[in-house]
């Protein structure tokens, strides 16, 4: 049976080799004759891998002395209410760039706990752009801002220079490059995406910016809770943590985050120049404004959809439907997907056109 | 080499089945040449499992209609602030029992939504008994109270008889027993003792309770947006979600929770007639309220805990150290673990005594 490529766009393609030691750990890990899903968080073991996987996020990402590495529970959702009540003060504003469904929902949860001001939007477009030039009050406690917009395939690829703290949900784009963290107050992402399976939320912390909103913070949504416990305030999601780890190791060894930025440049680049040169498809986003993960598309003509829709599941393509909110096709280009299997792709696309006389 | 007993307070043990099941979905799962840490959570296949989970949760508990069964995320500590934003209506009051820890913690969580007056508390013999005959005023919101502590062993082995809403954390002996469903308003439990791997939270919940607070909840804390999405409201744990999937069909196979009750009970009994006949050891909680879950015992003379422990060590046996709040010895039984295993600790126990001229 052939290869199954798989474009889905989260929970997502992990590291065969990820896999393995996975499935492994689940039987017997550490060689302790015990699953890793029935020996207790506290053991020295599983100790032991929630601080390497902490480690890992700091070397890949050079996260400089000052900040806190957390893995937490309830997806960027849960952040989306959490963070508000760290950084937005009593009677303080925070602004906020809409750039799609999940910054939409981080808006509207961040406006349950005070004023929020949207500086910047790109609704009017459908959010096929990425709104640049705007002004950023700086009376405003924080920034916030989604990075990479999964949905839409549009992607940040410079930062808003501003003197105000930012906050940026990364859940779609973490680890597929370098960032300099020290410009950030706190990044956060599910992990489901280049970091692990579903189930884990990676936080990272600027210290000193905390415990300054005056609001009391109920425990699992205070972030100095869960450093003071070193991320066990209560049971972690002990697999996806795991997973999470064995996953950054493997990032590590493919040479780190400027390593993997090459790769998923050579993919994207392959897939775009098809996009743009097969007469079959177009591109829906600004060019200038495309995402490095996922690569969102249309068909030129829609008569043609079953056609091709067929070739996609003769060839075994997985995850390639767009968002049920945006249809269309996207390709997510996540770390572990290889370019064998954005070229494999690329064929189809190729054939679909030399059928219709391309 | 010989089996470890895994007597682990939890995370604990799982049927060796179905970890053999959740290793091979971490390379393939349904066939679909795919791990079940990189597909789709809202694939059918994926879509499937979580219907099925919470088809097993109503029917081995014998839920009623009008409940919703959820599946969340951030284990109990999450729904300790959750439940009141919920249930405890602006200007009123809940009334919560204090069995220990974790009670503690839902009460002083409960406590930043509302006024919370704590109706009956076993701190003054720290923990080592379960209240009874107390008042609760007619006129709170809801009673909340912990069924199992799992760190002293103790056990509601009658619950509260009330016109107020009952809410309860089942966390460590749901599953272990019948409970009669409609008599609560709400149960929850973190997955890691009789369900599953860490990383879920089960949620059963009346749906005509909810919705009369007059707060206004943040998404990811309002369990009518859950139900509202089939508990797919964000992307769900989905690996903890299958194995207690699994954990439940294994369950369902043995007979259901009145066969697993019996087993438990039989265990209970066989390691709890050891530590009162075995001139060595002693319990520590109230005879009437010792948990079928988790065994509390002390040495008699805390002189010969190296031997003791180095016998315990020789034998392989995980987990029964003693929480390090309370110290001693624990023995967690929870479903998953086989008679076979408490009667090679009981064998260990008496080989001990023998050693010691008993």
């Amino acid at each position: 049976m052939s290869k199954v490529h798989n474009f889905s766009a989260g929970p997502c393609i992990l590291p065969d080799s990820v896999l393995k030691q996975a499935g492994a750990a689940a039987l017997n890990f550490d060689g302790l004759d015990l699953s890793l899903l029935e020996i207790s968080h506290r053991s020295r073991n599983f100790v032991a891998v929630m601080e390497k996987a902490r480690r890992l996020v700091k070397e890949l990402l050079g996260v400089p002395d000052g900040y806190s590495v957390l893995f937490l529970q309830g997806g960027a959702s849960t952040q989306f209410i959490t963070l508000p009540h760290n950084f937005l003060k009593e009677g303080g504003k925070a602004a906020y760039v809409s750039t799609g469904t999940w910054a939409k929902n981080a808006i509207k949860e961040g406006g349950l706990v005070g004023e929020i001001d949207v500086v910047a939007s790109s609704e009017d477009k459908n959010f096929t752009y990425i709104p640049k030039g705007f002004q950023i009050p700086p009376d405003v406690d924080y920034l916030h801002f989604t990075s990479n917009n999964t949905i839409y395939g549009t992607e940040f690829h410079e930062f808003p220079e501003t003197d105000v703290p930012i906050i940026c949900d990364m859940s779609s784009d973490i680890f597929s490059r370098p960032i300099d963290v020290s410009k950030f107050t706190m990044i956060y992402a599910g992990a489901q995406k280049n970091m692990g399976p579903a189930g884990a939320t990676l936080v990272i912390v600027r210290e000193d910016a905390l415990g300054h909103t005056g609001r009391n913070i109920p425990s699992m949504l205070d972030y100095q809770a869960h450093i003071k416990k070193e991320s066990m305030f209560n049971t972690p999601p002990v697999f996806s943590v795991y997973v999470s780890m064995l996953t950054l190791s493997w990032l590590k060894e493919f040479g780190g985050v400027s390593e993997i930025e090459k790769a998923n440049k050579a993919k994207a680049e392959l897939l775009y120049n098809e996009i743009d040169n097969n007469p079959m498809f177009r591109g829906v986003v600004a060019e200038e404004d495309r995402s490095i993960m996922n690569a969102t598309f249309v068909l030129n003509d829609s008569a043609n959809e079953e056609e091709f829709n067929q070739m996609l599941a003769d060839g075994r393509i997985n995850g390639l439907k767009g968002h049920r909110s945006v249809g269309g096709y996207r390709a997510s280009m996540y770390n572990a997907l290889p370019l064998e299997s954005v070229q494999f792709l690329v064929d189809i696309m190729q054939a679909f056109a030399g059928k219709h006389g391309n």
